[in-house]
Order: C-alpha cells, then structure tokens, then sequence
C-alpha cells in the first residue's frame, strides 16, 4: 500500500530536523520520501492513501528494548514485596503453569498494548516454543519485534533446541518483521562455560540464518542488583575481582550485538569495558525503582559515548508497556537523583525511545528515525488535547506531557496497524477477554498446582 | 440532580473498604448511600439518573493538593535548565507579562485537564486579581478548589488588599466548591515579621469568613532546595540554627490548617516539629526530580504518623496535571530510592491522593472517601483497557497502569461534570483555542516588553 502522510510536524529524529508542514510518503514499506508538503503533494498524488496530520506530530515508531511480553497476563498478579518473595513466592510458582498458549496470549496483549501506546519494535526475552510463541503473537499483530529464548544453566538440552527452532522459523521472517536473539537470562543463572557456548550458537546461528543486515543479536539481564556477584559466587564457586563486565568480557561475550538490561549496579571499569566493547543498554528506569533495585548511572554512560536505549520491563514489574512514561521517568529521575536539571533533555530522550534502541538491537539501518529508505515505523500522535496545550516545543511535549492514549494512528512496515485508535489487524475486545479468561484458567490450574 | 451509580466496583478508601457489584446513591451534593447494587437498586428507582458502572471502578475523586494552576499557559516553555536560570531567564519575565485575564484562562485549562484526569479538587496557589482570577476558573468549570493568593515581602500592601478580597468574594462560595488560602511564597522571600503578619491575617480572615467546617488555610512553599536556609541568610541576615521548621514554628506560623509544600530538605528535627504542629504535607515528586530539587523523605515522614498528601505542582515543572502520574511515580520512587520495594504500597498511595489529601486541606469531613454524607466528589474509570488487562487487583491498577484517559465520567458535589469524557460544564475545544490564543499573545507582549 503507498501512502502519504500529509500536513504534519515531522519529528524525523534524523539530524534533529523538524519540519513543520510536512509529509511522509511511503512505498511498500518504505519511507521513500519526506519533506514539504507542497512538495510532497504535487509528487505523489494518485494511488496513494491520505492521511491527514493537521495539528498532529509523527514520530518514529518507539522501540522498547527489554520486555517479557507474555508476562502481561501477571499484570498486577503481585506488587511491593521484596524481589527474592516476589519471584519465589508468586511469580515463579505461577509461570509454571504457564502454557505456550499462555505466552502467545499474553504477547498478544502486550502486542495491543505496544501498538496503541506508538510502540513499533519491542526486544522481548521468554521461552520458546515451537508451536505458541511470542514471534506468533507478534506478526499476528503486525508488531516488530526482536524475540529471545531465555536459556538457562538447568535445561541446555531444551534451550540449544528452542534456539535452532527460534532462528530457524523466526529469524528475519513475517516480512522482516521479526528477528531472533539468543538470551542468557543473567550471569547468576548461567554458568560460564554455558555463557560462552551460548556466544558460539549464537554465532553458529548468524552464519546458518542471519546476515549482516539482519544479525542475531544477544540480550542479557546485567547487573540489575548490586548483589550480582554474590550470587555469582554462591552459584558458581566464582569470585569477581574486577566487576561483572570484566568477567562477561572474560567468557568472549561482549560484543557489539550485545544488549544489556538494566546496567544498575556498575562500577568506573564495567562502563570502561562496555564502551570499549560497544555493549548496548538497555535502560529500565520504572521497574529499577518498582523493584528497588536501583538508579542505573545512565548519564555517566551516556558520557562515554555508549548507547543507552529504554525499555519498560515486563509488566507485571512495570505494570505496562508505556513507553512514554518510561521517556518521562527518564528525563526526571535522573536530574533528581543527581541534582542536576540540564541532564537528560527532552531531545537526548526520546532519541533513546527511538534511534538509540534501534542501534542497541542492531536494527539501525532500517528503523528508529524517519529517513528515505528506512521502514516505515510512525506513530502519528494528536496533541489537540487540553495536557498538550499550548504548544511551544514538541520535543518536550512529547517528553514530558504526551500520554499513550493520545497516540492516534500506528504504522510499522508500512501497514496502518491503528488508524484513529482501532487497531486493523486484532480485535481489541477479543484480545482482552481471552487473556482474562486464560488467566482465570492460569490461576485454577495454578490452585490444582497442574499444568 | 438524584444520580444513581450502578454495577460498579466501588474503592470507597473508607476503611479500604471495596464493594463488587456495588451502588452509589446521590442526591443534591451528597452521597446519601452506598452499598450493594441489589439493595440501592430496590430503594432508589425512580426519580434517580442512572449510571451504569459495569466494568469500572468508582474512586473518591483525586485531590492534588499543590498546583499553580495559571501557570498551564506556560506548559513547556522552558525545560531542563538550572532552576535559576529557569525563574530568571525565563518563568519570571513572562509571567510580569501575565494579565488576570491570562491567569483566568489558564486555570481554566488546569481546570479541564484535572477533571478529565479524574481530579475533583484542587488547591492552587497564585495572584489573585478580583476581576479575573482561578477561584472564577474553577467555578466556571465546577471544579472544587482552595484559592490562594500568593504573597511576597516586596508586596505587603497589594497582598494584603488581595487576601481580604479573596476571602470575602470567594471562602466557602459557588456552592462550597470554592475555599480560600493564604499563601506565603517562602521562608526566603518573607521577612519574619510579614509571616507572623500573615498568619494572624488568616486568622482575623477565618474570624470574618471562616468557620470550623470550613477554615481558611495556609499554603507555603517549604524546604523545596537544601539551600533554603542560606537564601534565608542572604534576604534576612537569620542563621537558621535548628532548621527550616524550628524557624517557622518560632515565627507562630505552624499549626494543623498549614499545608507545606515540597519538604525535600528535611532533618530530623524538622520532621518532629511538623508532628508535634500537625503540619500537613504535599509531596510533589515530578516536580522535585524535574527540577533536580531532590527526594523528599516521604517514608519518614509517613512512619511518624504525618499527613502527607500528593501534588503535580505547575504544569511548567511536571508538565502536565496528572494525578496518575503522580501517584505512580510515589509509588516507585521511594521504593528505589530506599532500596525497599514494600515501601508505599498501592492502597496506601492511593489514600495519599485521596483521604490524605482532603485531610491536607482540612476538608476530610466532606470530601476524600466515598461515605454516607460526604460530598459526591467521584471519578469513574472504566478498566475495560488493555493496559488494565487482566485484573488482579482493582489498587494495583489504579496506582501502577491506569492512565487520565481511562476516566470516563467525573462528578463533583453531585454533578455530573464529564460524563463519557465530555465536559458538561465547558467547550474543550473552546478552552484549547482561547489558551493557545492568549500564549501567543502573552508571547507577543513579552517580545515588545509591554503589558
């Protein structure tokens, strides 16, 4: 479908350019043009579907980095306990119970979520299984996605097989839509031999299913908690004498297309080790407090020249997809904490919602800012609203005062997926009433303690 | 107007009392019952408008207990500077340009954006002009309302005449939605003797227009910065010896009807004075990280028993009017802060936008819970969302992933003011219009440097 986006202030994010009274024309699923739209207009007449931006903004489509997207379906499930209550007491007794169908609903909804809040990729770390999954859920829904198999010391036979199946029927699949990474869950669960095998796979697997373009990327919960090396050493009979990037680095593990959530609890050398081995982050600043597990020193990061991307965590540690939320969360916490008001300005933020995720998974050249020849990923966001008023500067608007709802039309490889807050490609209603009636189901079997 | 509010699950806060398939009972201003649905349904039939609340939740309506509401005209104008530089450079300059006229329409769009985000009360600090001002704002809108005037040492005698006009035209006025406060800007812009002048003005003030139902309060900018006590020291030549508190309470100035606003910079003494005065608080988190001003010791106060309410500040600190927001970022800021994640739990969050709130503003009798005889000051949302999928827990989603746009229909004092997110009382559109109109012109005048 060619489309063209007419009348609009376009945020491209590309070069920080702005251009008011702007258009967007998009080819398959391609942006192939932006500019005036007096221009654009003349251009690209016929055979194109308008849409009418006038006293809207368009934005590049949001990148979330780090989500559980099937974990939805335990939104609210359990809140303000300690993490170690929290994850042995309610979250991992229940995810037990958790069915592939679970996680392919529970995605689902996560899916609806992302769309209507302008999210259009989101780095999600779960199981995988061949028949339900994640990736399902997300080209059903038309969402971008990266999808992970999170593996784990106590099951590699399982997870060396979810992983060729993973990249194998996923990877770069559904129109380019979706991707696959491979995904230690953390350095604590992990033992090293397993980490670095995990490298190996992954690289195995680039050569049998990915390309340069298309990389299959890494992503790692890392130094979310300040007791990491603790339960390093309890687990493994390991002792870190210089922090944990230096050991991951240690295992060959470090690289380019690593992401890393959550960075909290780092040392002067861990960011040394990170910008030498340009690791990717991934930033959590809503979860990192609900948890308690800390302020991750995004600024000293963001000094080093390292990219810091946001992501929302799953949302039952969250409790929802919303990145704008975690854009404003980031700009504040982040003066408060260190007394600083300049740091983390409106623009510097919504380039990591953006750009700055699409380089953390790898994806840069095709999406995160709006340029001729990237995908087509835009959120189309209404500010004719009494929050939004007056108008003085979109950037921080879009920061600090745009909510999800006031995003209006969704388009991810060049698909409208939401046009004026309906989606096109699930039912909304439907989608809510099977993850209720599937977390009903969840929590008998969870009472009848069968799977 | 006799409404009954029906099928609906109501948090009343009243004792944490939670009523499923329950019913509300209106009739004037006041909720004269609640209960179970089959019980009201048989005792208030005819004669009463329905709402059908299948689905949703009905809260006491939110109270954000420190705003300056005029100031939404300047929603994004200046961000992420030093606070200095902010006043200076920016906020104070445009402000002298600033006509009643102008501080009426932005109180109005305040006065929008609250109630469409499920705010029924709201107490604002500002100049107050008799021809036009925020008391006439939120009549116009039927928001409930404590008006302050805002008072300086370089101003005695305009603040003097204005305190006495506001009281007089306003306290207790518009069917009791409308109070009034007397507002000393800060320690540091008050000479000693104009704060004792100011306290015992509220006290004449209350003589004259006050009762004990309804009194006359105080409202005060206290410990924002930590260096309060030294600008202190540069406007008055005083050495605070024990601390900003020490110092108010010397000056006669602290008692149960004084609402502190901010308490960022607080010491151990100073929180035991405020308990011993019974100083109520507001707790302003977005604004305290935006302006890098800090972390207020919320946990601590809380543990010795202080009312601490919760407040967005203006809408160019935060910038937005969201209560939601607020209550979220509560939540999970002390929790990360404190490394302890039981820390403010949602129930109790959700009391400090509400009860706790009213009691801030020594309103507690007529508003902040749904009870027999109080107010009919109510929010319903309708959690039928994706985003509020599946339900565990109605306080969990209230607090961590509701949004402003999940309200759907706002009573205050019996009324129906938006009902399926349409204003009863005034034009969105008409409101947006007017606000960009007077920015734009605010704007011109600053450029020209003339009133």
């Amino acid at each position: 479908m060619n489309i063209l986006i007419q009348n609009g202030t376009i945020i491209t994010v590309h070069n920080r350019r702005i251009i008011c009274q702007g258009a967007i024309a998009i080819e398959d699923k391609k942006i192939i043009d932006v500019g005036k739209n007096n221009e654009l207009k003349r251009k690209y007449g016929r055979g194109y579907e308008k849409i009418d931006a006038k006293g809207k903004v368009v934005i590049p489509g949001l990148i979330n980095t780090h989500q559980h997207a099937a974990m939805s379906l335990l939104r609210g499930y359990a809140d303000d306990l300690h993490l170690q209550e929290w994850l042995e007491k309610w979250i991992w007794p229940v995810e037990k119970h958790m069915t592939p169908n679970d996680i392919y609903v529970g995605a689902s909804l996560t899916a609806v979520e992302s769309i209507m809040g302008g999210t259009t990729t989101v780095n999600t770390m779960y199981h995988f299984t061949p028949e339900e999954n994640e990736a399902k859920a997300f080209a059903d829904a038309d969402l971008r996605g990266v999808i992970g198999h999170v593996c784990f010391s106590w099951r590699k036979e399982e997870d060396r097989k979810a992983l060729e199946d993973l990249a194998k029927k996923w990877h770069d699949k559904a129109d380019g839509l979706i991707r696959a990474s491979v995904d230690p869950h953390a350095p604590y669960t992990l033992d090293p031999e397993y980490m670095k095998e995990l490298k190996e796979i992954g690289k195995e697997l680039n050569k049998k299913y990915g390309s340069e373009e298309a990389p299959i990327t890494w992503h790692i919960h890392t130094a979310e908690t300040n007791d990491e090396p603790e339960k390093i050493r309890k687990a493994f009979k390991i002792q870190l004498k210089n922090g944990i990037m230096k050991y991951l680095d240690s295992l060959g593990f470090l690289d380019e297309h690593v992401i890393a959530a959550h960075c909290v609890a780092l040392t002067k050398r861990d960011i040394e080790i990170m910008k030498q081995r340009k690791v990717k982050v991934s930033h959590n600043p809503i979860s990192n407090l609900k948890l308690a597990s800390g302020v991750s020193p995004v600024p000293k990061m963001l000094k080093e020249g390292i990219t810091v991307s946001l992501g929302t965590d799953s949302p039952c540690s969250n409790n929802t997809a919303d990145m704008f939320e975690t854009m404003k969360t980031t700009a504040i916490l982040h003066k408060g904490v260190n007394k600083n008001p300049t740091l983390m300005p409106a623009q510097q933020v919504l380039e990591m919602a953006t750009i700055e995720g699409a380089k953390a998974l790898s994806w840069e050249k095709e999406i995160g800012s709006i340029e001729i020849g990237k995908k087509a990923d835009l959120a189309i966001i209404n500010l004719n609203k009494p929050h939004l008023c007056p108008l003085y500067n979109e950037a921080s608007h879009l920061v600090y005062a745009t909510k999800s709802a006031d995003v209006e039309t969704v388009i991810i490889n060049g698909k409208i997926v939401m046009e004026n807050r309906n989606l096109t490609t699930l039912n909304i209603d439907k989608v809510m009433e099977v993850a209720e009636k599937t977390k009903n189901s969840l929590l008998e079997r969870l009472a009848r303690n069968v799977k």
